[in-house]
Order: C-alpha cells, then sequence, then structure tokens
C-alpha cells in the first residue's frame, strides 16, 4: 500500500465536500434538470465514477444538497425563530448566502424524483412551524408561511423584482414576521 | 377568390384561440423550455408558419399566454379584490382553474426574454397591490404579497404539498386575507 487508510479517508472526505460544493453551485445556477453529472464531476476537479460512488445518483445527490442547507438549519434552530432565521439566511447578501434555496426553486420545473424531494424538505420546515400555534388548522397555517418563504426567495432570486430584490433583510422581516404572527399564534 | 375576407378574419380569429389555447396548456403543463413551437402547433392543428406571423416568436406567444390570464383579472378586478380575486381563481379545481400561474412557475428555471415577461407581470399586480396601504414603503409591501400569492401557488400545485395542496380555496383565502391585511392596511 503506498497510501495510509487515514489519509485516503481524508482524500474521500474532500472528494465528497468537493462533489457537494459543485453541485450546490450548478444546481442554484441551472436548475436540476440543465446540470449535469458530468459538469459536477468537472467542476469538483473529481470523475464520475467517484460521485456515483459517494452518492448513487443525480437525484440522491440533489437530495444531499438539499439536505444540508435545509436540514441543518432546521437540526439547529429553535422553532420559535425557524421563521426569521430562515427568512434571513434567504436575504443575506449573494456572496455569504445560503444557494439551497436557489437550487430549489431553480429545479421546479420538472417532475422527477427530485420533486419528492422538495416535498420532503418542505413537510419537515412545515412541521416545525405547525407547533408555532394551537389553531386547528396548523398544518394549514405552517404550508401557508412555508409558502410565503418560497415564493419570497421566487421573487428576490429568479425574478429579481425590485424593490424585494433588494430590500434590506430586516425590513422584510419585520414585515413578513408581524403578518405571519395572526397565522401562527397561540391562544392560550 | 374562394373565401370571403369576413370568413378569412374568422378563420384567423380562431386559429389564434386555438394557438393561445394549446400554449397555455403545455406551458402550464411543461414549462417554457420544454414546450415546443413544433408541439403547440400540432396541439392546435395548426401550422408553424401560422403561430409565427400571428404572434412573432415563442417567447411572444408566451407573453400573450401570461396577459390574458394576468393582465385581463388586473383590467376588470377592483384593486380591494385583487388578491382575493387571484387568490380564488389560482385555488379552483383543476378543471375549471385560470393555469396562467403553472405556466409562470414552472417557467422560473430560465433565464430568456421569458423571464422579462413574468417580472412585467408581477409589476402590474404589484402595482395594483401598492394602491391599498399608503405606508412608506407601500411597493415592498405589495411584493410580499405578490410573493405569497406566487409561493402558494408553487406549494399547491407544483409541489403538491398537503394539507395546502386541496385545502378549501375559502379556508386559504381567510387565513391569508387575514394576515394580508395586517401589510395592506391603511392608517386614515
Amino acid at each position: 500500500m503506498t497510501e495510509e487508510p487515514q489519509a485516503r479517508r481524508r482524500d474521500a472526505a474532500a472528494t465528497k465536500a468537493a462533489l457537494l460544493d459543485a453541485a450546490a453551485a450548478l444546481f442554484a445556477e441551472r436548475g436540476f434538470d440543465r446540470t449535469t453529472v458530468r459538469d459536477i464531476a468537472k467542476l469538483a476537479g473529481a470523475n464520475q465514477a467517484l460521485l456515483f460512488r459517494y452518492f448513487g445518483s443525480k437525484d440522491a445527490l440533489f437530495e444531499e444538497v438539499l439536505a444540508r442547507g435545509g436540514r441543518e438549519q432546521i437540526a439547529t434552530t429553535p422553532p420559535g425563530e425557524l421563521l426569521g432565521t430562515a427568512l434571513r439566511s434567504m436575504l443575506e447578501s449573494d456572496t455569504g448566502r445560503d444557494r439551497t434555496l436557489d437550487a430549489y426553486l431553480r429545479s421546479t420545473g420538472h417532475d422527477s424524483a427530485a420533486a419528492a424531494v422538495r416535498r420532503q424538505l418542505g413537510e419537515e420546515y412545515a412541521k416545525v412551524l405547525a407547533t408555532l400555534t394551537d389553531a386547528d388548522d396548523a398544518d394549514l397555517r405552517a404550508d401557508l408561511i412555508l409558502a410565503w418563504l418560497l415564493g419570497i426567495g421566487l421573487v428576490r432570486e429568479i425574478t429579481g423584482k425590485e424593490p424585494l430584490a433588494s430590500a434590506d433583510p430586516e425590513d422584510v422581516c419585520r414585515l413578513v414576521l408581524g403578518a405571519a404572527r395572526t397565522l401562527l399564534e397561540r391562544s392560550g
């Protein structure tokens, strides 16, 4: 053997990370359909065989990309702050911003397994948001909040409509959280 | 001449209408990118040369499809009822429903001139909604309402997430209009 197993593990981790970064950037820019496995491997400086070995399929890689952004946020944010945190991370300036939502939104046009991944992630956000109200229709209210988040992302990042596209994140948060309070209030 | 000019005009109007219907159905189902001019002409039972003669280009035809749904609604609805009307027309059962929004949403993944058309229609909705509040940031508030409409369409029609996907339109309207009131209220 010419390599230590540990060094190989480190290489594998670095290659996986490079593939995820490349996939996240390309999915965000072009959407799921127009991103090829070949382009991802090329941008990551890895070969396609490794991509399939580490992730299994393009769909599974897409799921990992969404999971990295979305599921981490859900796991690390107190429920009461999830809406504000998700909004702020979406509204950050382009350089620092989490582009998970772009990948999500730019992939709305097709019906492959990626649609199931998107739905799944939506379920997870909505489940947390629904705990914030004790209304009988908590799940519907949570879906409406989720829809608002996605719509803001759509108008801001994809359509680029002003003034929303370059509005101060704090102004957006204040307005949205104020209106959302009427949906997610506890009666008790 | 074997035809009366009037009969020819009637034929032209019928062909234009058939092309618009076919385009609306295909754009809503597949999005802008995956709909070809050839498919539209075929579904309409017309030839491609007529499509180009009547509409000029695929982009111009897309604009007509959005205009027919969106601009008519803006022109014929009192401003104070626009949000409720737009929501209800979006939430109608599949058979009777205006599918303009599907065409809009399924075409978010690409950056052609159709993006400019989408932005333009958004401007028109937002301009009307902004007249409903006298807040200093009326335009931002209007954009947020527009974003909510689009997000609800996205979750309901494209992602198909329950319970929103099959919620009673009246329940959705009640919740959204209630929360939107805090954004679009006049102080005076």
